[in-house]
């Protein structure tokens, strides 16, 4: 292979950290991949790390010792918060998104691969996740949000489901209350899925009463894993006492005015 | 701001050009990001292409004209492809995930979030792409998939539900069979999720028959849609004739032997 030059050497090196959020690559991987000495590794590391802190792309970490290495954290500052989720609320306000009932229409929203990058960037921004063994989500809508978490943090995902499925294998199902209809649902999740004493942070596209995120907690239980946190992209303003506590919403929804057209939504001004 | 030196200017870039794949960014976004002139941007810029080139990490494309700029487009190789779905086909390997019935348990892996984006990547080099204007996929198995290799190809994503939603307003549903069990299913998709006259491409993690690979062709139709192409993960060997033509599988499942805890899954070898 050709040598790269330093500058040719630390684009591909972002690229290979930057795609890889939360691996460590150890000093061992580039030497080889550039046919570099350790010392032009470490050095081009730094140049990295300086540009990321300086650009406020997020952060460099190297880790020293045996298990040692360099690995790249994503992070949001406030003003990027702040921008980032006042795009969606701005979209989101759009007064032809009103369905019948008072529902919002969102899924193109939230299925938007490139912005739900960058919210995956602001919910592990926002969590204390070094010991967190999954993200958990519920089908459908939360899924693709849920994954984008997942590739942040460079966690597995695990996905709740309506049905048990014969692609599942053995399941435990549990029947939960929806907090806002009232009506008994179910979930299931194969007992393969999760290995007993982990932890996990739910994530969640919306929540109303805070059902279906409880109906995720008691499900955790049955497989002996606590719930470290829950992070949802809207939660509505009303009820303010919700099923579960300490959740991190991104955005609150106040208020949907069908007859006016008039949405109401809005970042959580604790990350902005 | 503190002004950056040529090679902390170039990690950025590398950052926020590999973060948001085929998305097109002026050159006037970089002089004003990194307070640089012109000229010294479009240094910056052939050396990020000539890394990606020489480490085979993917094209940088340079647009010239008033709607230029440089966009990032992921591509991988056919040793990359190799050593990416050996990888796969090892980890799906193994006797332990034969569940009763001979099917898979594989969920841990197509959830895995850093594997789907390099997934996403290889789909991304196998199709033409440039005209499409959406990635279709059905709940729920696809989805994560689906979504990378939409983010690769900086695309929308669609999901088609089993079930109409309130919050997805009017729907159009259909019925189709399912190739491998004969059942008729339903399959819904919101009036408002794609635009009519479109171009798609459909993923989807499975293929046995292609039944519900026709049904989601049968679904664009309804939506005066043209899909112009096909990508699963998986293939089954068997039937080797499907309901749908020209798809482009990753791995073929040739056999699960039960009894003997075996299963023989390998890569396209068109691909590596």
């Amino acid at each position: 292979m050709e040598k790269l030059k330093r500058n040719e050497r630390i684009a591909a090196m972002m690229k290979i950290l930057g795609d890889q959020p939360n691996k460590i690559f150890t000093l061992n991987y580039f030497t080889e991949k550039f046919s570099a000495a350790k010392s032009t590794i470490s050095e081009d590391i730094m140049v990295v790390k300086q540009s990321m802190e300086k650009m406020k792309l997020g952060k460099i970490l190297t880790i020293s010792g045996a298990a040692g290495g360099v690995k790249y954290i994503p992070f949001t500052t406030e003003n990027q918060n702040k921008e980032i989720l006042e795009g969606i609320s701005q979209q989101l306000s759009q007064g032809e998104r009103i369905l019948p009932g008072g529902f919002l229409y969102m899924t193109d929203v939230i299925y938007a691969p490139q912005k739900l990058h960058q919210l995956g960037e602001v919910f592990a921004s926002q969590f204390e996740y070094k010991d967190i063994n999954y993200i958990i989500t519920v089908e459908t809508k939360g899924i693709p949000l849920a994954l984008m978490v997942a590739k942040a943090m460079n966690l597995p995902l695990v996905i709740l489901r309506r049905d048990s499925k014969v692609t599942e294998g053995s399941t435990v199902s549990i029947n939960y209350v929806s907090g806002s209809t009232g009506q008994i649902q179910k979930m299931s999740l194969s007992r393969r899925a999760i290995k007993p004493n982990s932890k996990v942070i739910i994530i969640d596209d919306f929540m109303k009463a805070g059902g279906t995120a409880k109906g995720m907690v008691d499900m955790m239980k049955e497989f002996d894993t606590q719930v470290e946190g829950i992070g949802v992209l809207i939660a509505t303003k009303e009820p303010e006492e919700k099923l579960v506590q300490g959740y991190i919403p991104l955005l609150i929804l106040e208020k949907v005015k069908q007859k006016e057209g008039l949405i109401h939504i809005y970042p959580n001004e604790k990350l902005v």
